[in-house]
Order: C-alpha cells, then sequence, then structure tokens
C-alpha cells in the first residue's frame, strides 16, 4: 500500500510487505523514542488527538509519538463535551475536525464509527479502537514485539509457537493479532481458553486455511509447553454466561511464577495487551513475574510509541526526514529502555 | 483600536477599520493554517485556552490558531475540576492564571463573566463564549465568510441581501453578526422566523436606524428569494411556549435541496454556525446539500481558524512577522482547503 | 543531593543546602517566567502531567513551567479515565507511563501513592499532592516568596517572625513549611488557631528542637502584631467536631483591611496558598484587601512558576543551558509581573 495520507482503519488493509515497512521505520525511531536524540521532522504539524472513550494509555502513547517527532498536539477526550451529543453526525464532525489537524487518531466506542469518520475527514485518520471492533496500532506493536523478543532468541515469525490465553471470545487484541499473523508462515496456535470463551470459529478457520496449526484445549498448564510466546487476556466472570461454568474455571487462567517454571520453555515471552488487573481475585497475570526477564509487557508499551512514531511518519511521508532534522538530546538522561 | 494587548470581549468594541484590518491580517494566514508554511511567530509564546463550558469545535479551533503560529497550549476543560467550584472568585482566577500564560480565551456560562475576568487578568482575554451574551470570534468568522464568499461573486458587503433563518430570538450568532453588519451600508435583511420566534425589536430598531431595509416574516419558501447568503439557525422544540405554536411550524424552517433549487438564486451562499443536528427530525438543514458547492459552513469552520490566528497576531503584535520566521511545510499534505 | 535524574517527593529530602540551590536557578528563570526571554532548554523533552485528582492551579503552573523551558507537556486529568479505575496497580501505571514521558509530575487522593509510583517509574517523578500528606513544590514555592518579600525588607529567613493561621491541624501547607523552616534558625512562630484546630504537637516538637520559639493562641488580633509574615489558611465549618466550637469561633480567623492596619506591622507580607473562598461567609482573607502592596498572594502564584521550572531544570540537568538556549520574545508583553 501506499502509506502516504492513507488512513489506518483495520489490520486487513495490510499486506506482508506493509507491515513490515512499518517495523522497519519502527526500528529507526528508536534512539528518538529512547531519548538520545530529538528530531523536528513534524515541526509544526498538529495531532487531533480525538477520544470520545476513555484511554490513558493509548492517548498518551499517540500524543507522546507525535510530540517525539516534533509536533502538536491538540486534545479531546470527553464525548460528554462534544457536539456529538448534540446530534451532530460524524460527518460533520470529520468535515470540522479535520479542518485543525494534519492528522487524526481517533477513538470511538461505535463499531465502524472510525471508518465512518475517515470517509468525511480530509486528512489521513488513525483508528485508536472502535469499540469491539478493531485497533490495530495495537495489533502491529503486539506483532512488533514478537519479532523483537523472537530475534534475541533467534526466531523468525515464520515457523514459531504462539500460546493465546483466557477470554478469546471478546479479546479484541487476539482476534487482531491472529489477523495479522495470517501473512506469516506455519505458526502453531494453542489456544487456551473456557470452552465458552473459545476463539470465534471464522478466525479458526481462517488460521488453518493460511496453513497454521491449531490446537484449542481447556487445559491451561498442558498448553503452555512448547511456545515461543504466551499472549494472555483477561477473563472478566461477568462473560460467563452461567455462575456454574465460572466456577469450573475460576482461577485457571492465570500465570505466575510456579506456573511458568513448571510448564513454559525458560526462553518463552510473557506478553499481555495491558491493562491488567493486579487485584487479588483477577484472572490473568500475577506480579510475582514482575522481575522476569521474558515478561515483555513493558516492552510492548514502549514498543507502541516506536510503532506509532512509524505510521505519522509514514502516512506523513517524513521516514527519511527524522534523522535529517535531528539532533542529540540536551538533558540528563539514564538509560531506561530495555 | 490598538489591538496590541487588547481584550476581545464583544463585536461592539470594534469600528469598521478594526473589522477589515482582522480580515486583512487573516487573509495573510492562509499559506498557514492551509499547511503550505509553518511560522514560528509565536514560538515560547504559551496561550491559556480556559473552557469552563464544552465546546469542542470553539476550543481547538483556537487552540489549533495558537499552534498554527508556533505556540503552546495549556488548556482547562472542566469546571469542576477548577477552583471556581470551591468558591474562588473570577478575580482571583484571572489574577493567577494570568501568571501562567500570554494570552487567555476564555467559555464561562455567565453572562458578562469574560468581561469581569478580564479586568483582572494581566494578560489580553478573548472571549469564547460567555452563555448567550457574546462569542466575537464566532460573527467575525461569519462576517469573515460571507465577504470571501461574496468576493467570488464579485459583490462586496455593503448592499448585500441575506435572510437569517430560525430562532432569531434566542441565537447568539445571528445577533452578533447583526451587530457587526451595522458597521456596514445599505444591507437587506430577510428575518425568517416563527412569530414567537423574532428577531429582538431592539436590534432591528437599530438595524434600520443604520439605514438597512429589514423585512420580518414567517414564511420561509418566500424569503429565500432574492438573496446572496443565507444564514440558517437551528430552532429548538422547547423554546415554543406552547405545543400548539410548536405545531404549527413544525418542519417549515429546515433547508433542503429542494426547497434552496425552487427557492434560492443559484449563487446563494448556504451559512451555518454549527453544530448542526443532524438527526432527522431536526428543523435547521438538510444532509442532501452536503455536496452543494455553494454550502460554506465547513468553509465557515475553516475560516475560524484563520480569524483566531488573525486575532493572536494582532493582539500579540506579530502580523508582520510571520513570513518573516516562516518556512515551507516538511511532511506530505494534501490539499484539502477550498 | 544531587538533583540529576531525582524524585522530588517529600521536604523531608532536602538540606538547606538543596532548598538554596532551588531558590538560585529559581531567580535565575525570572527572565523566561516573566516573558523578556525564550529558551530552547528542553526542546524535545516530554512532561507527563498526571493529575488523578482536579487541580487547575498546580496543573497548569507545572505544564506551564515546562512550556516555558521549551518542553512538550502530556496530560492527565481525570481518574476515571484511566485504567487505574479497572484494577491497574500503581506499579504498572508507573511502568507503562514512564515509557512515554522524561519526567512526570504527579497529583493522587491517595497518600503515599506518589512515592510508591515513584518506585516503580524509569523517570523522575514531582509528588504535585499526595492527598493530605505532601506537596514539596508548594512548600518551596512558599519559602521562596517568604525570602523574596523579605529581602525587600532587608530582612533574612532566619531570625524571621511568621504568624501562621487558621486550621493548623489539618493544613498542608503550613506543615510542609513548618518543615522546611527546620533547615533556617532562631524563628518565632506565633501559631493562631481554635483549639480544636491546633497544629500538631509533633510539629511543634520539631520547631522547638530545633531551636525555634513557637506561641500558640485563639487570639487572632493578639497573634498578628509583631510578624514579617501572617499565612493565613482557610478554616472549613465541618472541620469543627462540634456546633458549638464552631459557633465560639466563626468568623474570628479572617484577615480584612481593619484587622491588618490595627494589628500588623506596616512590612508584615500577607500570605495564602489558594485557592481562597471568596463568598460572603469565608473564614480566611477578604477582598479588600485585594490592592494592598503587601499582599503576596498573587506573587506566591507567580513564583511556584519559578520554582517548578528550577525543579525541572535542575532534575533534568539544564539549569546552564537555559540561556544559552535563550533568545529575546518575539510578541507583545506588557509588564505585568511584579
Amino acid at each position: 500500500m501506499d502509506f502516504r495520507g492513507a488512513h489506518i482503519i483495520s489490520v486487513n488493509q495490510f499486506e506482508r510487505d506493509d507491515v513490515e515497512r512499518v517495523f522497519e521505520v519502527a526500528d529507526t525511531m528508536e534512539p528518538y523514542a529512547h531519548r538520545e536524540r530529538i528530531t523536528k521532522a513534524l515541526d509544526g504539524a498538529i495531532l487531533g488527538n480525538m477520544f470520545f472513550e476513555p484511554s490513558t494509555r493509548t492517548r498518551v502513547s499517540f500524543g507522546c509519538a507525535f510530540n517525539l517527532l516534533g509536533g502538536h498536539v491538540r486534545e479531546t477526550t470527553d464525548v460528554k463535551s462534544s457536539s456529538i451529543s448534540k446530534g451532530e453526525s460524524l460527518y460533520d464532525t470529520a468535515r470540522v475536525i479535520s479542518g485543525y489537524s494534519d492528522v487524526i487518531v481517533m477513538r470511538h466506542p461505535q463499531v465502524g464509527s472510525v471508518a465512518e469518520f475517515a470517509k468525511a475527514s480530509r486528512v489521513p485518520v488513525i483508528n485508536g479502537g472502535d469499540g469491539p471492533n478493531e485497533h490495530p496500532s495495537q495489533a502491529l506493536l503486539d506483532l512488533y514485539t514478537i519479532r523483537k523478543e523472537l530475534v534475541s532468541n533467534e526466531r523468525p515469525i515464520d515457523g514459531m509457537h504462539i500460546a493465546m490465553v483466557g477470554d478469546l471470545k471478546h479479546g479484541r487484541t487476539v482476534h487482531s493479532l491472529s489477523q495479522l499473523l495470517l501473512l506469516y508462515k506455519d505458526i502453531q496456535f494453542t489456544l487456551i481458553s473456557p470452552n465458552e470463551l473459545k476463539m470465534p470459529t471464522d478466525i479458526v478457520g481462517k488460521l488453518r486455511e493460511a496453513g497454521h496449526t491449531v490446537v484449542e484445549t481447556d487445559d491451561m498448564e498442558a498448553g503452555l509447553s512448547d511456545n515461543d510466546t504466551v499472549y494472555l487476556t483477561r477473563i472478566q466472570e461477568e462473560r460467563f454466561t452461567s455462575k456454574l461454568e465460572a466456577d469450573i474455571y475460576r482461577g485457571r487462567f492465570r500465570l505466575n511464577q510456579a506456573i511458568y517454571t513448571r510448564n513454559c520453555q525458560p526462553n518463552t515471552v510473557i506478553m499481555h495487551p495491558l491493562p491488567r488487573d493486579s487485584r487479588k481475585d483477577a484472572n490473568e497475570l500475577d506480579n510475582d513475574l514482575n522481575q522476569h526477564p521474558n515478561l515483555a509487557i513493558f516492552r510492548q508499551t514502549d514498543n507502541g510509541v516506536l510503532v506509532r512514531m512509524a505510521l505519522f511518519a509514514l502516512i506523513l511521508d517524513v521516514a527519511d526526514k527524522v534523522e535529517q532534522t535531528g539532533s542529540k538530546v540536551g538533558w540528563y538522561t539514564e538509560s531506561r529502555f530495555e
């Protein structure tokens, strides 16, 4: 695809080459994201960061990525403070707001809203999440993280083994990541979830059609063995339709130090889209793994900045101006990125 | 008036020369607002964008205008998060906040609040709307749009024909625009509204005193003919005092393609302050005119950025530094401004 | 202490030398804060301004200070829009957010939260207020103001006389200021409060141990005489445990022109942490002193910008780059700082 001036709405719009182009550019952003250098590539440009649904993490990550490229950020965070609540159409909002910004990131609770907005927008729009539907920069940062983590284990994405754990029925991140992995070869998926919360059959079907191996199980410990990556997601109790089902599976889909050591290979990378619920009875990823070197969850969010910088740089066609307008950081920084 | 360091509180403070000075400077902002060039004229300056009442459009427009001139924006959007709710006086708020910013834009639900704030402020204040009272930059952008649109029809503001349609009793924008038009000559006003929602008699009186022609009618189709501009505003059902009155006028003050073609001259410009209610039973401006070349509603909001840049440039006296500190845009843009 | 890369969590972490270093650097910030010059010392740096509790004044002051040093500001103002409400730990929030920013200011309603956050953060954190506990930049700006005001009266901090008035039991600002004054010598404290709302005995004890003189009284007029500075705080009616007590003291702890003239020395400086309640029955500081030359309350908030610039400059080690990257302001400013 031609990234210049393009909307980024769905993972479905990418070919493998596109994904790899994003990753290559993301790699070049490292000295800027890691505060060794600053750049003025987007000096004077304005990001319209439109969040019609709360999200600190994604909002700040996009805003930070734009600032790191030298641009300004104008933000809207409250749907109630917006004209949409007075009956304004997405068409009108898009026509107006796109007169204010050079690129827009939009999050909106309604499926399809960002695509509709993009159609009327006069500037490129990046989907920052349209309800349960799409959040393409999250899928890209997940895959970018896998690629980076596996490189240090001298493994490529093609042929890797990945376990996905938790609520695979509703989890937007595992759906989008699976979609992106259709572009790769010979992957072994182990899908670990309660019977009620299995990966949708159409996604499983597509994975198999693409030549991947898919194993489905509700036995977490069995499923964890023999993986390059374990990708965890949260199971919310209220997702079960019956109390009985919830009781059967209670506590059986959380990962902690003991379960990891007992079942995983020493190199298995641990991922999670965050936020994780760190309250005592949460079913996901325990704090006793916080110091584990294979815990990649904070490298994931760090990578999010690189991937978002890459998207902005490609869409606004400044990937080759970043270094050219760059200089050394002038303030005191300690190395804080792994 | 001397714009340097001045507060912009009301349309009443302008002479015709002042208005035309704003428009001349707004014209020079076009290459910057349209992303052909960037400027550093306000490099290092800080706008305090204080919105004690929600408004995405106006807030982002001012913020964007300041960014386009090279300045920083610090924003407050939530009255509940402010000390005003703890009994702080506008005097105290103004003394404090004016120590943080170089210029302040303030919106506040209370009539007169911005003028009171400005009195205590140590920096220039622009009224971004004080309840139903004043919103001078809206009136300026409306008139600036009329001027620009008529120029392409080779018509000046003096002598033009304008229809104002809808709730002329409560509409802040039509009141302020009328006020500004007192500075011009020989205009023909056709005021189209339900009897209950007519333009206040003191405004009609002033228009006539200024030598303008004023016709009032509740028959929209008759009133639409023979106009350079039609300025629509919304009628909210709850403004009628009786259900009977509401029923009489239901659906009689909306403009759509058929009514436009049937009644308007081919050059008639369509304006609306936005947001418009695009829900099915809204009484204002239908979506079937969205592609019409005379629909100026999105050019209006685009012009808002030019006019606000002009106000900042005049108040902070950098109108002649914009080009001097300017340079070409470094990123990929497609022409998106009409 | 070594300021480079340090967290600023509590006034307890400072030696007298540290405090004076902050003040020296704050002095050098004056031409920048007062808009005579601009600087690019933090060009490209990002402040994460994280307010999990509302505060317009402190939030904008920090953001403005960072902008004045040339940096970008990314802001979070709403706890409800944050992952914390979904059970995310401060550890996770800190790991993530510290990947986005070069320095973080955090306000949070919970005592100790900012210290806990700082432990997990990968970048320096400044406590912008953790509930009733600490707000070190407020204490520093209070003491900086005292120092500056007394200099014009040719008096040093050592040996000064200060009255603190109001709710000394719950007042975070008077606790922190007292703590800082432990680093100085021979101060005479007159602590004026209702019996129910006296300064905690451990603080009084520490002041006496440090060699200071402490007088406690519930008679405001008597206590006001013979002071270099009077520091007022608000008494909220609901702080009294009995209606009787509230009635006894009603109206006895407010300062106005008459009481000032009757009791204070002509040079006595009037301070207040703001916001003050300007409603009629508020017990604090009347508006009839607004024009009094000794009223330092707005100089306090102005000084807050200087002190916060100094903290950023010291933590990020750019104090000596401010002038080097500085230049003259390019826009029209009127002198507005006293």
